[in-house]
């Protein structure tokens, strides 16, 4: 078996430099770094990283949580943590907690018995939950909101929705409906904030029950706009917290003969890639996913290396899109 | 700092009990697992996993490579594998390769230098691909093709094909268009080879011209589409190879003013979430995300321990749903 004296030899760098590039690779040149490469497949080089691993007392791997995988916004925002990781040298474990606050723990015990470095969370921070993050892991928030403490990338949860809803407004929509997620979360609770203030600001008076609870999934949409249909005064426009449930919505909307936008205006938030594919396509407010799990792996790998990043909180613009699922209200 | 025999006396067990409930927590029964985790949360103890690792030269943690982690059915069968990991006490690695042979080799590496322990690929093995998985490493495929080798789980993609085929014919389409994926991905190949047995079956001439190439995208079933529409000589049905590209394609068909399903039925393939939200709700194939995710977790824990799996190829079941994108073809 060949050992990492004839990788140098091979590739005419010193023992000090193969090691960089197996450990540190971003303080390598790429030139060595690709010669490294070339050799370790030559002469057939397998270092035992845990050996290595377990004299750093490093795993190089960070644990994502993620409530829910199978959600396309958060499966784009862990794309691209997945992929600075690994240009950094960095394993990413997947958690998909479900919400569940016990896997979480599971999670994070990974991090304290150092399987893992640090934790990047998927989630608003929820002041009512059970459970807490231990201070002395290593972590950083993506898509939270304005409850959530630690270093954290976001968006502008309620300046976003008053994009939305300024939107409607300026359309002509006075009576506008509001599909939410359940009416703890943080999500929730900063959208609809937004929403209020667009109302206040435009001397609409907020009747609650235009207000109809889901829970972020398409399901809960097409169920909570049956709540609308049933109406003898039916909103003009509905301003739903994110896309799954405006798909859902539309469904029960078209089902029960009521036309989007023609009827009804429906707007989403986030951007999944179905939003430009529904029928009709959905105005909505696009999230930077990418640009969010780029930022939030930089910052978990500066929390690793030592820095203090508690105050950090990054801010990102997102865009509000207007598509075809937004019209003036009808004339009746 | 506590260490494990004060969770031993803490939880009124062996040392030998929390040691085994920590490695290898499927041998210890449900009560003593519960009273080890109390025991260990109350006297914070915090064991080096990777001290352990690094004994039993295992990871406890395995790769699960994909093309392409925003793809919904991809994520679904993500989703079962990592339940199922968790359960035996593995990590999951996410290795989103994009397609490319050299991140995937560098996420092998990563088990050949025993960061993990072994490896579920999701996608069909190519036999035109640059790079072969090494023979010692545990590997599973999931998701694959009738020429995929090794321990795998798959559907029967040709069978399921001639389903979807079949039952066009049977409600009397006679010119059946196909939107395949990349002509040598061993999907298309097998998909397609589904098709013309059963154009064959129904003496049906196979036209060339109705197989349009697209790559699973939805954006690629919505440009494919065009040349449909293009024709003098339009097919009454369009066959596609998964439910993005059905997706991208009626919605190409309807900014032609062709109605899904009274000018046009569509079909597709992998009823992904969106399958039953779109409109109109597509006629697809099931495949069961769930069940070949499980299975191929518990396939990897088997090869992990050293069994011989090589010959075992497990072909689930797959259903076929009729849903409102199909109908008779119109009499003109």
């Amino acid at each position: 078996m060949s050992n990492i004296r004839d990788v140098a030899r091979e590739a005419g760098v010193s023992v000090a430099t193969v090691s960089r590039a197996l450990s540190d690779p971003d303080k390598v040149s790429q030139t060595s770094l690709n010669k490294v490469h070339s050799a370790i497949d030559k002469v057939g080089y397998r270092p035992n990283m845990l050996a290595r691993s377990f004299r750093s007392a490093k795993s190089y791997a960070v644990v994502v949580l993620v409530p829910d995988i199978t959600n396309p916004f958060f499966s784009q925002v862990i794309r691209s943590i997945e992929d600075r990781a690994q240009q950094k040298g960095y394993a990413v474990l997947l958690g998909d907690t479900r919400g569940v606050p016990e896997r979480e723990k599971e999670y994070i015990r990974r991090v304290e018995t150092r399987l893992a470095d640090g934790v990047i969370q998927l989630r608003p921070d929820d002041p009512n939950r059970r459970f807490e993050m231990p201070a002395d892991i290593a972590c950083v928030n993506v898509c939270g909101c304005e409850s959530t403490s630690g270093p954290r990338v976001r968006i502008d949860n309620r300046g976003s929705a008053r994009s939305v809803v300024d939107y409607l407004i300026s359309l002509g929509h006075r009576r506008i409906g509001v599909i939410s997620g359940l009416k703890d979360n943080p999500h929730t609770v900063d959208r609809l904030a937004g929403y209020l203030e667009s109302l206040e600001a435009a001397g609409i008076e907020f009747d609650k029950s235009l207000v109809a609870e889901g829970d972020f999934t398409t399901w809960s949409g097409l169920n909570s706009a049956k709540q609308f249909c049933a109406m003898p005064d039916k909103p003009t426009a509905i301003f739903c917290m994110n896309d799954e449930m405006a798909i859902g919505a539309i469904q029960t909307l078209k089902q029960h003969g009521i036309r989007v936008p023609e009827d009804i205006s429906v707007t989403g938030f986030d951007d999944i890639s179905y939003a430009r594919y529904c029928d009709p396509s959905l105005t909505t407010v696009t999230q930077p996913a990418e640009e969010m799990g780029k930022l939030a792996m930089d910052m978990l790998l500066r929390l690793i290396e030592g820095e203090d990043l508690a105050q950090e909180e990054n801010v990102l613009p997102a865009e509000f899109v207007i598509r075809k699922s937004t019209a003036i209200p009808r004339k009746d």
